[in-house]
């Protein structure tokens, strides 16, 4: 079985060393007084939780998965989740990252996101509940009347219940324009709600006393297309006056989906027959309200991948130190044995350093954006919350379609150190990669992220939040241009910097003429801009592991040899990225449709 | 469910148009008379068989998967399967590329080949079943004695009996050398076999009467390692000397395997404890002779994905024409619906086109290589022979890995195409992807078949085997290189052909110094010598396929299309990949063991 480790050691270096976070809370009144130790404490916590409770029952829960009993409609989740949920309730720790005006601790949304990072690599599965309660949470913190706030907000924060977002139907996903779910309003102000959605995870389960839908819907009176749609908070079980659980809506579970992996959570077919519903902000901007959680979603799908290419290293690099198998082409290496453990073979290595600068760097970039949500959230200076909203705004999509692709291809790696033993249940590390694929797909797939950061993020903007990460990575050069020392991180990372000015300027060129030229590049191009960002990172990392090699600690050795590899065997990728992205549309399109 | 068309147009294309087979067939005395009615006609038929009978039961068969009765150790098969099996072998469809001698047709292997592809694109589970049978065959018809060929063949010909090859046990898969299984001989002549071997496919089953494994053990006077090695001949059941089944052979499943795919074929862990075999071969030479039957097995897994990589492409070509999603960034394309086909978003084409390029391109691969094979083994030419063999050994690691990455690619992206419908069992898209991912461990690992490529079968002769391929290419270049509407394939091939030529050179020199350089070069290397293949397949079906445009066929049309597409998009990846390979050793071996 799988095992895991919270690497609280590297969250400590990119949390202290790297990114200073306390020096930002400082800045903020709301996380003023959050201290390094406060950090440590919390996040040592965390992580006893998800080794020791979690993680347990990750492969238990996926041979199990979820079951719909159809007289009652009730779903029952794997054996164990149920109580590993009574006691993360327990333990506070769905209220980390509330208001404290709803019985929330109130702490920095980076720390939430490290306790995630957590949570998914013991079990991404299981995670998903509590992430989505908090997701719904967001939604009504940021959009709910006062009285919604009040009857839900204080019970996601406590965990006692959970939430769901309710978007998907059975003919649109992407396109939620189509979706035809109906709203009828009635005298008392609230809503009858009827409709089929399908792919709703944490739809319906028993860990919790009540699940708090937020479904999106037509009113009568809508336009069609997207600016028709609203939003609406559904409970399973209505609530009365005195805050006890009332009458069972009907919003039941029609199916549970059979899916490739992340059994452990119930995704469900949701039939809302005249389910009862009230309002969340206005009508037909539902979709605007929707995005809250959406963003926050998004992040906390790229926290997804990087537990799960964190967790799929620690579990091949114990395999490849304990396999032997063969000898070293150098010689043996251990002599004593009857063939060399397998991590002396260099594509061994170079399979594991994948995972490995991937996850590291996966996680510098997710504690960055953190930080930066912290600063747009709570700064009190505007300029400071303006400057990092356009950042988080550029990020986002880097966050939720980079990390997932590399955990794709990082788990596909850790598995095939494993050879055969790879491929079988009983090592974990086949799960691993099947609950990976979902990351690409859901909370908008990968395509729609990397059209997000070409079109909107971008080009809509003549690349002025592209140039506020730019300026980072001038300052960079700038201070490390000299440092002879520095040259072979900084060198690749100012080449890559003015290729990246380059190829956006030519696209926008392009897209202008046509169209579809921002559709034929866009995921080339944010994995060319997503090694930049990494590329900065492993810079910026490298020179605080440059700095403390005469400590003596192995931990900075260790991470200037992971730099080293990232820009030796990774960032060559996009060399062949941006030739791909400058050949353009005409290659795609040329083919009539009917040839295919 | 997934569908499934048998390609016969793209079959066709390849065997008569771009390698014109019937024309090597009449230099072989053995298939001067196979003609292009006939071959046609089997293709026919056999894509029936794949179509209408196995491609049902696939989905199903996955669901269901294999079951072992503890009691009698029997293996059940999926719903289906035996009757399926059955009716293959009524067809006669055992016996296609069989010696005449045993009963068989004595087809070549080039339309073998065409026919695996089709049972691997409607069944992969299911045809591993008759493709290790043939396996077994291959093997007893170069080293079997003449009794033991008289026993076996002419049912392993017929299919009346299976095949299996047992390799593996727990602690050795690629090191072959540690394995412990004991042959102890007989007064008789026989050897009595006692070990444990795992992940045996096909290993014990319902669907045939008897069952032949080919298991490695160690004679007594066994030298350690791999020269140690021999093979036996080990049937399920014992064969009485009137031919008729006696006593069973106490070689017993002791589990399945629960693994990420291919469910419907049955994994074995298969315990011998005194089973009673007969040496085949010579005594520790083992390895030499079950190398026959893993050369034939690699070329077989490249047929597998091959297959899955086209259904994959069909299945989601069909999705993209029906779904409709948003409106294309151009304008609407199907006005009269509330969405556009998906297939007019450039992305969308782009991950089906990758699907489509690397399909037919592994098709031109595998259909070559397996015609060099005919040439290696038919011919009267002993030259014919040689150059044929070389070639052969060169391309089977580019077979085995390039085209089963490649369907790893392929497969997820076609899933993706389906986005969150691609994720759950009903539209059999994750399937594909979780039976694609042993291709890549199985038979050899791809950095197995990496360092074979560039140590064994480039580096080994000073590249003679290599430059036998690049006589082709050049041919090609100085055939094309005046005739500008080549210029855009030609030239992209001469430069990579140029940088190949350099890349090898360079990697040659740097192995004298550290044979690890070999193992850190060597997968980025494959796939460099991979594209170079596909970009010289490519190129001359492009030649063909500019001849024809006047036809009006628009099958000339889209293959033309195609290999724009290919050199646009897909060819460009060599970049990065040159680049890592050149980056060399260091990177991979300057961390510690213990850093990891």
């Amino acid at each position: 079985m799988a095992q895991y480790t919270p690497p609280l050691r590297d969250m400590h270096f990119v949390l202290h060393e790297l990114l200073q976070v306390t020096d930002t809370f400082k800045t903020l009144p709301a996380h003023a007084e959050v201290d390094v130790d406060t950090i440590n404490a919390v996040l040592e916590e965390g992580g006893k939780f998800a080794s020791e409770v979690l993680a347990p029952l990750n492969a238990r829960g996926d041979a199990e998965g979820c079951s719909l009993d159809a007289a009652t409609h009730e779903v029952r989740t794997p054996a164990g989740f149920k109580a590993a949920y009574d006691q993360f309730v327990e333990g506070g720790w769905p209220s980390l990252g509330c208001d404290p005006a709803y019985g929330g601790q109130g702490l920095p949304v980076t720390l939430n996101q490290c306790l995630y990072e957590m949570l998914n690599s013991a079990n991404q599965a299981w995670t998903m509940y509590p992430g989505l309660t908090h997701g719904a949470y967001e939604c009504l913190h940021a959009h709910g009347t006062p009285e919604q706030q009040q009857t839900y907000l204080p019970r996601l924060t406590s965990g006692e219940w959970t939430g769901t977002m309710c978007l998907t139907e059975s003919h649109c996903g992407t396109d939620l324009g189509l979706l035809r779910t109906k709203a009828e309003p009635q005298a008392d102000g609230s809503h009858l709600i009827t409709g089929n959605k399908i792919f709703i995870s944490a739809g319906d389960h028993d860990m919790a006393a009540n699940i708090v839908h937020l479904v999106l819907a037509r009113l009568p009176d809508a336009p069609t297309g997207s600016k028709g749609i609203s939003l609406f908070v559904v409970p399973k079980f209505l609530i009365n006056a005195d805050g006890t659980l009332g009458e069972r809506n009907p919003i039941f579970c029609g199916a549970l989906e059979h899916k490739m992996g992340i059994h452990g959570n119930a995704t469900c077919q949701l039939n809302l027959d005249g389910a009862r519903g009230s309002l969340v902000g206005q009508p037909h901007k539902g979709l605007n309200a929707m995005f809250v959680m959406m963003n926050a979603a998004r992040l906390g799908v790229g926290m997804q991948s990087l537990g799960l290419t964190e967790v799929a290293y620690q579990n091949a690099v114990a395999y490849a130190k304990d396999r032997i198998q063969m000898r070293s082409l150098t010689g043996a290496k251990a002599p004593d044995k009857a063939a060399d453990p397998i991590i002396v073979h260099p594509d061994v290595r170079k399979m594991l350093l994948t995972a490995r600068a991937y996850a590291e760097g996966g996680r510098a970039l997710g504690v960055y954006t953190a930080l930066l949500l912290d600063q747009e959230l709570s700064s009190t200076d505007e300029a400071v919350k303006k400057d990092a909203a356009d950042l988080v705004a550029l990020l986002t999509p880097i966050v939720k379609a980079f990390i997932t692709d590399n955990a794709w291809i990082s788990t596909s790696h850790c598995l095939q150190v494993f050879g055969g033993h790879g491929y079988v249940r009983e090592w974990g590390m086949e799960q691993f990669v099947r609950d990976a694929r979902i990351n690409m797909i859901y909370e908008g797939t990968n395509t729609i992220q990397s059209l997000d950061l070409l079109g909107r993020k971008v080009l809509a903007d003549n690349g002025a939040k592209l140039k506020k990460f730019g300026a980072l990575v001038r300052q960079l050069i700038e201070d490390e241009g000299v440092n002879e020392a520095m040259a072979e991180f900084i060198n690749p990372l100012a080449d890559l910097g003015d290729k990246v000015t380059k190829l956006t300027t030519e696209l926008g060129m392009k897209a202008f003429a046509n169209p579809d030229e921002v559709g034929a590049a866009a995921v080339d191009y944010l994995r060319v801009v997503g090694h930049l960002v990494f590329a900065y990172f492993w810079a910026r990392m490298a020179r605080i592991s440059l700095d403390q090699q005469a400590s003596g600690d192995p931990f900075y050795r260790a991470k200037l040899a992971t730099a080293r590899f990232y820009f030796a065997k990774l960032l060559p990728e996009t060399a062949g990225l941006i030739r791909s992205a400058r050949a353009g549309v005409k290659p795609l399109m040329e083919m009539d449709e009917a040839l295919f």
